[in-house]
């Protein structure tokens, strides 16, 4: 077997609702499944050298000492003003300094957000840096973005999302893909017409199905249709994207906490439970956050992915195999050849507007 | 017990995907479970009358005849300008015309909304109309506004939608409901913090929770607290509450088809499905979209009640009770008391925005 290259990952030891200790024993995963990762734990080293055991993978792991940190409900714009000694702006320095590969955090995402926006800056070409992460779907999942960078969004940046989006999906494809796979991208709208939505949607659209641009353009697609797997990316807005992530879970949660229910309602439901419990499993996967944990900030001249702040071990160990995924199959310089192509589509796009006018 | 007074409903019979069965079978449903309801029944006479039998209730019942209609794939525009004499148009002429009380139509959504804007025009001080339904909860259901007639809202759409939603939770509520209930109002936001969302949701917030509007002002929702009862109300600009009540469907679908391939997958799940199939029933009824059947476009001169194209009679019967709840219990009056009211809020907070400037 092929010994993939080393891999240098700064990770904020201290954020997260169950940091450090998550954090290090989520770490701990990661590098026993994939011993080519070099982690660098970004925090207080009196809170985290004891939580290392001897025989662990971590024992002679390089710790970046700070008492600050990031709290969750911190003010995103105060932290970035005070915080910058914090676990969180280190670990991302370590990155803009060609230290570290990429950077992993459970901690405050809009803290993430800004502090990795004003220290590592965007790819030249892209206006807004996006947040993605996947959905479970019937085919598998689908990669969804923004999920709330961006309250409202210019066509330019709905195409810039699509182009990160395809770049990402393929970079985070298992192995079994094909290496040629385009993976198909639908835009989020309140209808499938042609004339459904707001202005920049309709111009996004019209970019997107240009051959120049290279992409798999499936075209507007419904909160009703990805569930079922129609698309393998959805872009939106930040605001819609949000709004379509979280009543995604909090649907699942709801239907998740009625078959509870309705499993523990009776005996002869307590038994049909036992009898069908291995069934469910693929179910329960599938409804499970940690299985699809690490949401990903795209767009910056750096790696940055964050886990869920509540994310447990395995949660936190995903979150790092996206990280390391993404630099491994050059993800900076896909979405660089992306942006490049997008250009030209989106020039003809405001050539042909111009002359309508 | 007291005989509710007479209700005339101007029913769209040839609307929707079973039309004009499913319709004339759901009206035959509704006229048994109240016979204070007189519906007329609005469209193909030839084809209606054979569909009534000897014994019905709908023996004697008045149909307003014409052979046109709009189809489900009509653009609205078109619909609007060629569908003068379609039975959905005729239908919303006689509440126009005083002759009905509420009109209940399963057809085309855009339609129903331009034709019924047009002919109906909106309420003194509404300045768009808004589509209102319920979604399933934890604790029972919510009302959600808008679902998709308006792709961009003003802080005073959205103060205009939480009157509406106000008055439709009311007025649609179960007996057993305490009269003086005021429902709580959430405003659909990306965060619960004060700074989040737009300038116009931060502007709706100041103005719903000032006390002259007195209104039951919860605060800003995220998709995933309302699934599990936060609220009764959700208020949100026509995409995203589209993106949710969308991406609730498809989710609820994407969860319902991995349960059922979970209890047929194995001979121990099928046994486990028999023992525990009636334990699942409140979560059937729950999923089941035909038991929160009826759309209703809200801020108009008079009651118009969506049907699901795909409503099956039950479910149709169901959109006929919202539109008799809505007209007994006095939804406009309820309405235009609720819009003055409002009028003195917003006006106060924009003499703070213009003092503040």
């Amino acid at each position: 077997m092929e010994i993939p290259p080393k891999i240098t990952l700064a990770i904020d030891a201290m954020g997260g609702d169950h940091a450090p200790h998550a954090i290090i024993t989520g770490t701990e995963l990661a590098v026993r499944l994939d011993p080519s990762i070099t982690p660098i734990l970004v925090g207080d080293e009196q809170k985290i050298r004891p939580l290392i055991k001897a025989d662990s993978p971590l024992r002679d792991v390089r710790i970046h000492h700070t008492t600050d940190k990031v709290a969750s409900d911190d003010v995103p714009s105060q932290a970035l003003r005070s915080g910058k000694k914090s676990s969180m702006r280190l670990a991302i320095d370590l990155v803009n300094d060609g230290t570290a590969d990429a950077v992993v955090s459970a901690g405050n995402s809009g803290a993430l957000l800004i502090m990795a926006l004003m220290a590592l800056r965007t790819i030249e070409g892209i206006d807004r840096p996006a947040m993605a992460a996947f959905f479970p779907t019937m085919n598998g999942r689908c990669c969804m973005l923004d999920l709330g960078a961006n309250i409202e969004c210019s066509a330019t940046n709905l195409v810039q999302f699509a182009v990160m989006g395809d770049a990402f999906f393929r970079v985070t494809a298992d192995e079994s893909t094909n290496h040629a796979y385009k993976p198909s991208i639908g835009l989020l709208n309140v209808g499938e017409e042609e004339q459904k939505g707001s202005a920049s949607i309709r111009d996004a659209a019209a970019i997107l199905a240009d051959p120049e641009i290279n992409m798999n353009y499936y075209g507007f697609v419904e909160g009703s249709d990805f569930p079922m797997g129609g698309v393998d990316i959805v872009v939106s807005d930040g605001f819609s994207g949000n709004v379509a992530l979280k009543t995604a879970e909090g649907t699942s949660r709801l239907i998740g906490t009625m078959i509870r229910q309705a499993f523990q309602s009776t005996f002869f439901s307590r038994i049909g439970y036992l009898l069908a419990s291995r069934s469910f499993k693929k179910l329960r996967d599938m409804m499970n956050p940690q299985n699809y944990n690490g949401a990903v900030l795209l767009g910056l001249n750096g790696i940055v992915v964050k886990s869920h702040g509540s994310a447990d071990p395995k949660g936190f160990a995903n979150a790092i195999k996206v990280a390391s995924d993404m630099h491994r199959n050059n993800f900076m310089e896909d979405v660089k050849v992306g942006i490049a192509r997008s250009l030209k589509a989106i020039e003809m796009s405001q050539n042909n507007k111009a002359s309508a006018e």
